[in-house]
């Protein structure tokens, strides 16, 4: 008999230490630069449902990480996240002026001053995760800050965007789709589960290989979900414009496959997903439910 | 009787060991998005002076680091400053369209390229240093990266930028402009010294200390120069837009002190870099030379 929180107490609290850990981690607004560190705040707390935070706790549980760990990993991930949002919405990107029901943040400031606010939150995730020792050895540390950057740089999430760009108003075979989803969406995930993970002592080569596939189905089912979400909400349930990806060309799943298609496609990733958990046992409860838990806020 | 090289031979030697470091950090254009990494390296390649490299490996030989490790460094603080540049660069921000005698990398790409440019140019600086152990002990290698990060940072570089914009029209003091460059230009300018050095073994307490205010005085003094050369060079000999500071209505050295004020503080500065060098004997000797050459360049 489990007396395990239910998902979304076990949830809540995680989004609660988060929203904690990336408010200690932040610049206070009463430092010099003021409306910069203002901004940075503005751009990364009390919005998100914090996806990426709670795969990394949910790794962390997977091979028994010290969960303040995980917030410097869940922190560095998220401030990741949080400044490829704040670049991604500038006019000369996607030109979104509505993010989490907010306006965006060179609306609510500036451009020049959300150009440097993404800056400064992409040098304060590796800040963060560079500046304490963890109680892994340093030079898993070390190995950890570079597979962040990794997931993040031009072989990873910027190189996604970058292909993103260059695929507006052209055909995307289902191939192409997934590679830039791969790179755009999926790198930064797939770190969150792995560096969750290595906060606790190492994974044998093959747990750690089915750790993986886990990460990187989740990483693309997020987007799949993401497409049937753009396409069905409307902009006041999705707090984001909808349907602007059909506005501008961009090629989605559900343009590619369907709704239907799509919806089926995600199930079966889903079951993909949570077949590679087992073996794992309880220790894999909160992955495989998050695994649920990103579908099924769609339909 | 010395025999050292001249300093213009090890100048050269330092930046082609630079441009060979940088080339083989950047991705290869052969790699996909192609476009990015071929804008990444437009960026990058074949232009600039290495002013950062060059103290980096000036500091590396007063410690004895091992040059391959001050490579590390010195890509690392490169890469940070070639991605201020680009995004610097930007309509939002300076509105530039020529960086060393070039078009900068939104004319010759396109602003969104620029905007992910920097971004994986940033994150690439922290991947460079972190990827491969150094000879140092990971443990020192995790601080290096903590204090890039630090120099990098809305309380470093970035910072400087946001008290940049924040200064445009208005009227600022000594101390003002002081504070502004310290973070502007001083931080990272420090970080390469302080970096280089932490490559061979660590400096005592006193030494350190001495270091770091040559750093400092070095940081700020490049920036009274920088202000001189604007004011007196045409954009030939420049390979920027010349005469832009005085254009867009920003605090300057020249505008505060005037020209011949501007110069004597430079020189006094110079006085008080080399001044804080003497002790370390001989190993300090590029880095004397580095700051003449800091000054001279100028007049």
């Amino acid at each position: 008999m489990s007396t395990a929180p239910t998902l979304a107490d076990w949830m809540a609290a995680v989004q609660h230490r988060t929203e904690h850990a990336l408010a200690a981690a932040l610049p206070s607004p009463a430092l010099a630069p003021r409306r910069l560190h203002e901004a940075m705040r503005y751009a990364v707390l009390g919005g998100g449902k914090r996806v990426r935070p709670l795969l990394a706790h949910a790794a962390g549980e997977l091979t028994g990480g010290a969960p303040e760990d995980v917030d410097r990993v869940a922190c560095a991930v998220e401030l990741i996240h949080a400044y490829s949002l704040v670049h991604d919405d500038l006019p000369c990107m996607d030109d979104d002026v509505l993010r989490r029901g907010k306006p965006t943040v060179h609306v609510e400031y500036d451009e020049a001053t959300a150009l440097l606010v993404g800056d400064a939150l992409q040098t304060l995730a590796f800040q963060v995760l560079a500046e304490r020792p963890l109680r892994q050895a340093p030079g898993v540390q070390l190995e950890m800050l570079a597979q962040l950057a990794a997931a993040s740089g031009s072989r990873g999430m910027a190189g996604g965007q970058a292909i993103d760009l260059a695929s507006v108003g052209r055909k995307l075979g289902r191939e192409e789709l997934e590679f830039m989803h791969v790179h755009k969406t999926g790198a930064l995930i797939r770190a969150a589960v792995l560096l969750g993970a290595r906060t606790g002592p190492a994974l044998e080569e093959t747990a750690l290989e089915r750790l993986d596939h886990y990460a990187k189905i989740v990483g693309l089912l997020f987007q799949v979900v993401d497409d049937i979400l753009d396409a069905e909400a409307d902009t006041a349930t999705l707090g984001k414009t909808a349907g602007k990806d059909a506005d501008n060309d961009k090629p989605t799943y559900v343009s590619l496959l369907g709704l239907s298609e799509a919806r089926r496609l995600a199930e079966d990733m889903l079951c993909e997903a949570k077949a590679s958990l087992q073996g794992f046992g309880p220790r894999a409860l909160r992955l495989g439910q998050l695994a649920d838990y990103v579908v099924h806020r769609a339909f």
